[in-house]
Formats: C-alpha cells, structure tokens, sequence
C-alpha cells in the first residue's frame, strides 16, 4: 500500500493501464429474439446436443479457436519467481501475440500454486474450456513433469513454450545458417551452454531436425555434461545418455574447442579467450535476454553467423515466430497434441520463409513477418493428419 | 462419435458456430516498437512494478474489468448435471451479456470436478488471474459451501448469479408489485415454492428488503419448511430459524391460504385449486423456466400482478437486470466483496428504471433496457464505498 514509483506517463506503464486485453462477443444481442437464439431458451439444445455428442464443442463453442496461457509465476521473463499476479502482464502480452499472428483466442491463467500435483489437477480440471494449454514460464524442473503429465491426461495439445518455441525457432535458424555457410546439419559439432528448460528442448529438437547426437555436447553451471557425472537430476542425464557419445567432460571452453556451433540458452557469459578456440567460420546463437552470453559485436570476431534473442541486432531469436502458427494449426487439425513431427515441420516452414533469400544477416524472418504464423500452421495441421493425431471431426 | 441429429442449418446451430466469444487486443502490436512497449522488454518493468507493489494489479493489467464466470456443469439451466463441456454455450452467453450490459470482460471457465474442495482451491488459485468470480450454474447445497469458502478465501467479488441475481430481481419486482397495488412489503404474507439455492437467497434477499421474515414461508417437495421437520439439512434448517415465526405446518396449498404472495423457484406445479386460496389481489411469481410453476393465464384469475421468467409475457423477472450492473459496480468500487446491502441497492436500482411508469404489466425493466446495468452499477458502487469494503486504489 506504499507509493508507488511508477510514473503513468511512461509509455510502457501508459500503454498497459487497464491491461492489454478485452472479450469481446462475436454474435449480436440486442433484441429479445437475439437472446432466444444465443441465450435461453435457444441456448438449451446446443447444451443438449454436446451433451448427447461431446464431440460438438469444438463446432458450436469457442474452444476451437481458444488456448488458455499458464503460468505459475516461477520463471517469467528474466525475472524469475515473481508469483501469479506479477506475471499477468506477460501473459497478457502473449494473448495478444496469440491473436495478432495466429488468430487464436488466448486467455491467461495465472495459477497461485507452484506445486506440481496441484497445477496439473487444476489445468486438467480446466480443460474443458480451452482447444489448448500453452504453459509458460514454469521454472524447471517442474515444468517437465508438468507437461508430460498434462500431455497423457488431455486430448488437446500442450505445450510448454519455453522450451518447444524457443526450440523450433533455434532449429529453424540453425538450418539457414548452415545453409548459408554451405554447410550440412549433420557434420555440425554443437555445444549448448545451458541445460534448463529451454536447453534441454533445444538439444532433442536439434536433434530430432538432423543434428548428430553424438556431436551435441550439452553443459550447465558446472561444465559439460556427461554420462560419468554422478550430479546429473533425471532430466540432466537423460541429456548425458542422449549426446556427448565421445564423453568429453570439462568447462564450456573446452567444449568449444574446434565446436562449429555455441548455443547459448543460459543467462551465463562466455569468454571471448573461448570463442576464439571453435572452428573458424562457425555459428553463435547467444540467446540470453535481455543480457546475450557474449555481445553479439564480440560473437562476430569468430563466427560467420551470428543471432540473438535481442530485437537490436540482426537474426532475432523470439518465439513469436513459432507459438501463433503451432497452436493455429494444431487446433485447426484438431490435433490432440503436439509431436516431435509437428514441431520440426514448424521449424521447417519458418526457415523456408526467407530460405530464398538468406544472408548471414537474415537467418530468420523478422517476427513481424505476416507471413510466418499461417506458414507455420499449414505445415503443421499438415504434419499432424500425416501422423494420425487428430480427432474426428463432428458430424 | 456417432452421426449427430444436429442441423447445421438450424438458426440455434447455425448461430453458435464457433461459439460466441473472441479474445481482443487493445493494445497494437505491428511494429518493432509496439513489441518493445507491450512484450519484452518493456513489459518487465510492469511485472516488476507489480511484483513490488500487487495493488498495481488493478491498474496495468485487465483484471480490474475481468470477471471468470465458474461452473462445474452440475445445475445447468433446467437441464441439470450435463457436465463442464456442455454447460459452456451457456457460460459463453452469460459473457456476452456481461459485455453488452456491462462492458465485463468475462471468461468462461467449465471446470471438470464436482468436489467441493477441489472447486474451492481451484477458484482460489485461479483469483489471481480475475478481479471477479461469478458462480453459475453449481448445484444445491454444494454452491452454499463452495461460495461460503470462496468468499472467505478471496478479496475480490465472489456471486452465485443463480442465488443473488435472481433474489435481486426479485426483490425489485415485488417492491414494485407492492407498489403499483400500493401494499407495504412488511404486510405481505409470501409463500416460496422451493427451497433449492435461488429458494433460499430470495428468502434471504427479501427479508433483507424489508418483507416481515415472520409472515414468510417456504416450502420444498415435502412442504412447509418449519423448525419442527426433523428432515432438515443445514441450509434448510437456517431457512426455517429465519422464516415462519408461527410454525405452519402442511402443503404448498396448506401455506397458500390467505396468502398475499407466491413466489415459484421450484420447477413443481402449482394447482390452480391452490392458487385460488390466496387471498385476493395478490401477487403470483412462477419462475421456473421453460415451464413456470402455473400458466400465467391462469395465474392471473386469481393474482393482480403475474410474473414469470419467460420472455414471452409481461414482467419477466430474468438475472441479466442484475449480474452485468452488479459487477460493473463492484469493480469500479474495488469492493472486496458483495454485501447485503449493495444486492439491496441493485434491487432498488432496479425498481426504480420503471418507478415512475409503473402498471401491473410492467413492474420491471425489460432484460434489453440499456438503462439498468449503470443503474445498477451506480448503486452498487456507492454502496461498496458506503460500506467500506473497497481496496484501496493504488497511486
């Protein structure tokens, strides 16, 4: 209740003031004959008719378009566990991404509870409202078992942003970029620096996109990781079984020596003395935000390629360019969830958007592209019939 | 995932395709700039700005014009227990009506649990997300429990709109039936046929407007509700405490003798034989919906003023004259919660649209009357304030 130090004229507190979002209806109400038809006693034979057939929700409610964003507040942005109501207005924000590029309906819920079996009862209990569940800024480790548990319990997709987004958008500019530099993803010698949420979903992206496993050296704050590490919690050695088949332990500097690529997904820094020690001509994505691994000016003293999470800098890492079109599309093939498939067609399709034009300046489209997000949901309701994940539609 | 019988081309269907909502932004997000303001970085400094100070929840994020509307799909319309995906185009329709009357931005939320525990933590720990919870559709006497906790629990509005708004409507319907007979609410003697969750809140309600809780009496499938019925539960146990300071015993019909007033939540019949018992120039609400208690042709042989909820004869006593105005006046207040008093200022404000053009045939508003939401509003709000149960504003 003491003063704030906020200044309303600020034009970022200006432009939040009464939030970002509003409902808005979409069929008319203002005769006695509109309320018959959209509210009693019309209403009663659509109640009725799901009830008999529950596969009419999707054509005669709004579910088919709508996706709830879940937090938990424990990892929202850089800036860590800020609780439910604090991270109102990045969920808000993602709304309204939701329905500038994919045309998907999104509603935040911000849960007040961190606690695992809680979150899961209740997004499971809420599931019946939404198409779909983006989760986000879920710390981990918790948000693995998060997701896998949503995952088996629902039919629809669910999808924990912070790694699946950030994901798909590295594979996609990690494939422009070797095809820049005329090289092949396959003969790639990768080190991540960060094994967290995002970090973990980048390496099985990557890998599932055509990047040798055996060529992925994954580390966190306590250097490389490896199968001999007896640290390792269970997400952390399923990443040791998975990469690093040389079993190569040390620092991240070791890791580099002679790497092609650093991927940097860690909020850490890297020192210049080890970019210097890769491969000449390689790859930097220093992902961090808003403070990259190592500033990108830096970066591209020792490699041809450079891309960061910042908007201030060429090859702008950011999940908008994955999350509109996945859910528009998962939702437009009634997808029940979200495949490993789904997630490399994503990827496909946002680096074929600037495929025909590439420079080691325009790995990826700007997120502003209007281009992206149906290009993204074509390929990935495609990918979806293909590998049979969908539900019939209604009669 | 059989064929349905469902017409497409049916105009109920054919409205509700797609369902009725969509998520709007209000903010604009085409340029580089736009993203800076409304997602990172800019959007950090508001979730710090909250972090540090949760009262600016209210200023920068929708929640101060939010509502969740909350069902768990067990008392749908007169449909009963169809479940959470079901009872969602009702829900969808109730936040259009939030919108279009009351300018609410209001979410659907169907949950899928019917455990009074689980109801409670789950609406709890959505809260953060909402500056208001409004309850439909949750059946007897589980919605007593579930909003009793909730209310303790939360320090924003929480409101059964099946107990408060049909209480508050009618209330300001026979304020006005007494009126326009020029009786005195306190000299009426009223018999209420049901005492399932609205029974009980409009006995509550109208003895708080003034009726004389002595000369009150309701009556369940079993008949009179008196302190001697050894079958009592909790709820209609309070109910016999409250009302009939003289220990009727017997039917509905028993109760009606001489009887000034019949007020019908039950969804029963009422025999005309009964009926023509009151005494006369009395006052017949039969409330169940599609199907009313008794035909008000019929009621109208032996009552002065009739009133049903149907839309297709006068005075229809229908929630939407209170839920969008009462919460439209609790947020603008930043009232914790919704007391007595500010249910009894809506009832008046109600009353009062048609106070001065008052005729057996139009005790209330119509539900479309654009007048009554602000009116409502209006004195909801003042009497928050007046009863000090508003937050604080932040600075």
């Amino acid at each position: 209740m003491s003063p704030s130090p906020v200044d309303p004229s600020d034009p970022v507190f200006a432009l939040h003031r009464g939030g970002k979002l509003a409902v808005a209806a979409t069929v008319p109400l203002t005769s006695r004959a509109d309320l018959a038809l959209a509210y009693t006693p019309g209403v009663a034979r659509v109640c009725e008719a799901i009830a008999a057939d529950p596969t009419l929700v999707d054509a005669y409610t709004w579910v088919s378009h709508t996706v709830a964003v879940v937090t938990d507040g424990s990892a929202v942005l850089g800036l860590g566990n800020i609780g439910p109501r604090a991270a109102l207005p990045v969920m808000e924000g993602k709304a309204v991404l939701f329905k500038q590029f994919g045309g998907v309906d999104a509603v935040p819920i911000c849960l007040d509870t961190q606690d695992v079996d809680e979150l899961v009862a209740m997004v499971t209990a809420l599931a019946p409202s939404f198409g779909g569940i983006n989760l986000e800024d879920i710390a981990a480790p918790r948000c693995f078992e998060v997701e896998r548990r949503l995952t088996e319990a629902l039919d629809i997709p669910v999808f924990h942003d912070d790694q699946h987004g950030t994901a798909i958008v590295v594979l996609a500019a990690l494939r422009n970029a070797a095809a820049v530099l005329g090289r092949k993803l396959g003969d790639l010698r990768v080190v991540l620096s960060g094994a967290g949420a995002a970090g973990a979903a980048v390496t099985k992206m990557l890998i599932a996109g055509g990047v040798d496993a055996a060529r992925v050296v994954v580390c966190d704050s306590r250097g490389v990781i490896h199968r001999d590490r007896p640290d390792l919690p269970p997400a952390k050695a399923e990443l040791a079984a998975l990469t690093n088949a040389h079993g190569l332990a040390g620092t991240v500097a070791d890791a580099l020596v002679g790497a092609d690529v650093l991927i940097g997904v860690s909020g850490g820094t890297i020192d210049e003395s080890a970019l210097a020690r890769m491969a000449p001509g390689g790859i930097v994505f220093a992902l961090a935000n808003p403070r990259p691994e190592v500033h990108p000016d830096t970066a591209a003293r020792y490699a041809a390629v450079v891309a960061t999470g910042r908007s201030d800098f060429p090859n702008q890492i950011n999940n908008v360019l994955a999350f509109p079109g996945v859910f528009r599309g998962a939702l437009d093939a009634r997808a029940t969830r979200i495949t490993e498939g789904m997630k490399v067609a994503a990827a496909d399709a946002i680096a074929d958007v600037v495929a025909g034009a590439l420079t080691p300046e325009a790995i990826v489209p700007s997120p502003l592209d209007p281009r992206v997000a149906p290009a993204v949901a074509g390929a990935v309701a495609d990918a979806a019939r293909r590998e049979g994940v969908c539900r019939a539609p209604a009669t």
